[in-house]
């Protein structure tokens, strides 16, 4: 997808919400339990249920790979079912690789060309050579950390490094080896702080915010500070507060409400 | 396994190597594709061929996952098989995970529960949370990036920062958060130059060494400045100069030959 396609998504449904598929089986509502593929119904009813009010869908590969090749299977027919139903929707794989750069290859080939997504997250402390065989991919998208939502992102991308922060070397450094048409940064909502400074090093590049809901980030905060002018330039990323809204018969339509929400108050930056 | 056992281990047996079993199917002997599971077939006579000269084997995952589901069952299967008949070898997932805590705990059981690893490989990026769940388990080892044998390595983990580099912030930092009987840290064979002053910082961790071969880092150099008096301290990985010595029907014999060429030098380290 390219980053205009993305902006129409946008603009037309008034939403920049990207709903985090992260099916932890512990939290499930029990009756799926008696379901085949539990993992694979329960976010197919979550995804039917928030589809209008995001644009975006992002499985974090933990919750597949902890139940093996089942677990990996269902998030196979979970993307495939996105692709099937809902293919304008944004896909992005939240699997944090990054390896020397034969080895980044195999996984952007795992990623883009096998499991279809349109985007993968990545680690950066590898740097160039671990980060560029992601952007060889016509419309896929490197999505590299730079401040991440979580208390460890004060051990090293916070720490003051010769001229800057790390996280701002990162964001400095990353963004010259893509473009802001095949390259994204995280950026966590709990750093609302930092949004004004990262908008000065990267003001085209989209960014993803995870961190609003369950951890507490304010989507007024991040949109005040993060926004950019008619191409918003924000996937705005919640998962626990919208998939574990309820645990109940009635938990699709308790992420449905969640999800609208969320984009109630995003259609407010649009004219 | 416990920092003991490896050491006996690896006393007993006169080698600290470790054979990365990276199966990129394009450079597997031709023969083999007619296999039922290829990569399995591939891994298994390199396993067989080469566990008299090396105390760990370490797959890559990315070569797994890029061959979607077939390849992630040929990665369980190489897994049990070295479980099973080589029950005493070191087992490392080079999957180079890390995500926040609650789903790096999910990553953990993923790698330690379902797959039986003695180790995984874990990105330090995004901080203690995210390396910690690997340490919650008993004879389970995380070894942390530091120093990697990439190029890449130029860009951020070489930075200077306040007072020293990020790869040596990376080593003072994580080695505080576990010990040196569940934590290693991953230091390039290419960068032999700091061997004396990691060993500065982490005296008594292990350090897994990749870089030797392929990549050109010299055994000789690593072993004068990182190894330990009497416990040795080190893996040194080699992948693709063993296991793609010869794509003929001699593979594995060529395989074996390299790595009892690599553990012999090693044997001169032992008194």
């Amino acid at each position: 997808m390219t980053r205009q396609e993305l902006i129409n998504q946008i603009q037309t449904k008034k939403t920049f919400l990207c709903v985090g598929l992260d099916p932890d089986v512990e939290k499930i509502p029990h009756f799926l339990l008696e379901e085949d593929d539990t993992i694979f119904e329960f976010n197919r009813q979550i995804i039917d249920a928030t589809a209008s009010y995001c644009v975006a869908f992002k499985p974090n590969t933990a919750f597949y790979e902890a139940y093996g090749l089942t677990g990996l299977s269902s998030l196979e027919k979970t993307i495939k079912y996105i692709k099937h139903e809902y293919p304008n929707h944004f896909l992005i794989a939240d699997a944090k690789r990054g390896d020397i750069g034969n080895t980044s290859r195999m996984y952007a080939k795992a990623f883009f060309h096998r499991l279809h997504a349109d985007a993968i997250t990545v680690a950066p402390y590898m740097g160039s050579d671990s980060v560029k065989p992601f952007l060889e991919f016509d419309g896929k998208w490197a999505i590299v950390l730079a401040l991440t939502s979580n208390i460890g992102s004060n051990d090293f991308q916070l720490e003051q490094g010769k001229n800057e922060a790390l996280y701002q070397h990162v964001l400095r450094t990353a963004s010259n080896w893509g473009t802001p048409d095949n390259m994204m940064f995280v950026v966590g909502a709990t750093q609302v702080t930092m949004f004004d400074d990262i908008r000065k090093i990267v003001p085209n590049h989209f960014l993803l915010v995870p961190g609003v809901g369950a951890q507490g980030g304010s989507l007024t905060e991040v949109c005040k500070h993060g926004l950019i002018k008619n191409d918003i330039g924000l996937l705005i990323n919640a998962s626990r507060s919208i998939i574990f809204a309820s645990n109940d018969k009635d938990f699709a339509h308790a992420a449905r409400l969640e999800a609208k929400k969320i984009a109630d108050e995003m259609s407010t930056y649009f004219n």
